[in-house]
């Protein structure tokens, strides 16, 4: 298995990411409890997995009662998925795209999964393409890249956004090094992406949060490649805590900071980084680590999960559409969403 | 107990620093070899505290062999102290202060080893007034103040560098609250500075090293005050990894970042930042957080002890003898080393 999630011999396969980096478990699924479960600890995280998981969860709902002949019990175990984890909007994204189809029948529903995972798998290739072109041109050499959380296949179905990225960059033997950053609290760096970096076999070295300053600052890195959750019309970037701090040693540094993150993240919505809240949560996630207390219980603790980083520190926006250069003047209102993604190389793209 | 390390009834108590958060344990040592011991499983720890333990580590090693009588096997024993952490200049130090006094006798070595507490406390007196008053005139009312890594009476003999400032706006009444960073990765804010905050009784949040930029960005706090472990003759600062990430976000933020340190931190034979060579310490420090894998423990890890902060992202330098107002055009060989400390007041004095 090479996907985070797919659908496999009429079971949903996925792998267990609670048990990384120790074990490499791939999950077999084929009921709808069973799916609920692994979504609620975690196995599964990411948004386009999360999406994408829902959507294969809706055709495990149509395997046990057909959607045609007995709408109310299916209807009933479909709200379960999507209530698996209410706030993770893609994962009702996904659930929905499915139940659309549902009127058609079980193998409509899998069609529609099915769509739906590739392009996923579509979407990161042309980030990892247009990315990757883009530290080329500005770095004019093989570079080493500084990265933060996971941000790669395990988030998505393949290669993901910025990880996609280094992961282009190393397959076009363009990659030096990268540097991933450990991101305390939940340590989605240390414990993913350098699993994800060790089994494409790109050269990489772990570092905590607190040294990518002073790495930066000594020259050691080319580009910092980082993911978003949320981007304002303004470019604003919502992103993993840490982010606005790499942002400003990067600018320190005089390297080139690139957001890498799909078009459906631009939120037309939210007009400036002023808007995005910011979710404070439980103070526990930092006061013990894996279930081990490094500090009292009792300590009051800040601990906001994300931050913003303004449009004035960010090089580049890389969507799978479009290539937004703020450093030169580019805005997102400015520069046209493409009709077509970067095209994979044939050989390298995966068989439905 | 009130002090990290002292002289109490003939032996030398220590406040066991392994055991802590957790539980608040005082070693009694008479003898050298268990003072040896607790030296090198980091029972004790901090440049100037470790300088006091290896003072009265050479009354301890009279106590066992008179020095005048039998000075073969006192001076081997002092060597054990020595040599118990090879690389802490401090204990070296320490020892030579009371070995100097040793042809004088038994009591006169303790007298020395009492002299050299009784400096280091009054230079943690001193180096917290006139940061406190420092702070006051930079921020004009009660304060938030961010910190990192453990600057605090645990790594001195009591109050400390960076948190003696903190302590001392605290008790009058013009601390709104401290923020210290957990640390990553030996996470001595989390694990030590807490339970300092928490003894002294002063308001504070924990935070992740990665939030602080954000944090500050938000305005949340007034103040950023960090300890050093070198000063060059140009101002460039060394000290604990982030403290770099830690000055730009200060910048970024426009709030004043204050070094403190005891005047002795000033190496007049380092001119230039550059001139000072980054550790890099073992990679299992960041695979693993306290016994606990948390990465792969084959992952490379890039482990810097700590980074240099140039001084123009500098306000000021305090030590016990004067403030360096680099901000505005002070620097460390225009300003002179006051003859004299700031006096504790009297009713705060401990008594020896």
């Amino acid at each position: 298995m090479t996907r985070t999630v797919d659908w496999l011999h009429d079971a949903v396969e996925l792998i267990d990411q609670t048990r990384l980096p120790q074990d490499e478990v791939v999950l077999r699924i084929d009921d709808v409890p069973t799916l609920v479960d692994a979504i609620q600890r975690l196995a599964v995280r990411g948004a386009p997995a999360l999406g994408v998981t829902g959507g294969y969860g809706v055709v495990l709902a149509a395997d046990a009662h057909d959607p045609v002949d007995d709408p109310e019990r299916f209807q009933a175990l479909v709200r379960t998925i999507r209530e698996a984890r209410p706030t993770a909007v893609n994962l009702g994204r996904g659930v929905d795209l499915a139940l659309a189809a549902a009127t058609s029948g079980r193998d409509a529903i899998l069609a529609a999964a099915h769509a739906l995972r590739d392009d996923e798998v579509e979407a990161s290739w042309s980030m990892g393409i247009l990315g990757a072109d883009l530290v080329t041109d500005l770095v004019g050499r093989p570079a080493t890249a500084m990265t933060i959380c996971n941000t790669g296949g395990l988030a998505c179905v393949e290669r993901g956004t910025a990880l996609a990225v280094i992961q282009e960059l190393h397959e076009r033997d363009q990659l030096i090094e990268a540097l991933p950053l450990e991101t305390r609290p939940l340590l989605q760096g240390g414990r993913l992406t350098t699993w994800e970096l060790a089994r494409m076999g790109a050269p990489h070295r772990l570092l905590v949060d607190a040294a990518a300053a002073s790495v930066l600052a000594r020259g050691l890195a080319d580009v910092v490649l980082v993911g978003a959750d949320r981007i304002a019309r303004d470019g604003c970037t919502a992103n993993k805590i840490g982010t606005l701090a790499l942002a400003l040693a990067a600018q320190y540094a005089g390297i080139p900071f690139v957001v890498v993150a799909p078009e459906s993240t631009v939120d037309p919505d939210t007009a400036t980084g002023a808007a995005i809240a910011i979710e404070d949560r439980a103070g526990d996630e930092v006061t013990a680590v894996r279930g081990i207390q490094i500090a009292d219980p009792a300590t009051r603790v800040l601990n906001p999960a994300f931050d913003v980083t303004p449009p004035e520190l960010i090089t580049a926006i890389v969507t799978d559409r479009r290539v937004v250069r703020i450093g030169r003047g580019d805005r997102l209102d400015t520069v046209a969403v493409g009709d077509r993604r970067a095209p994979a190389a044939p050989s390298r793209t995966v068989a439905n």
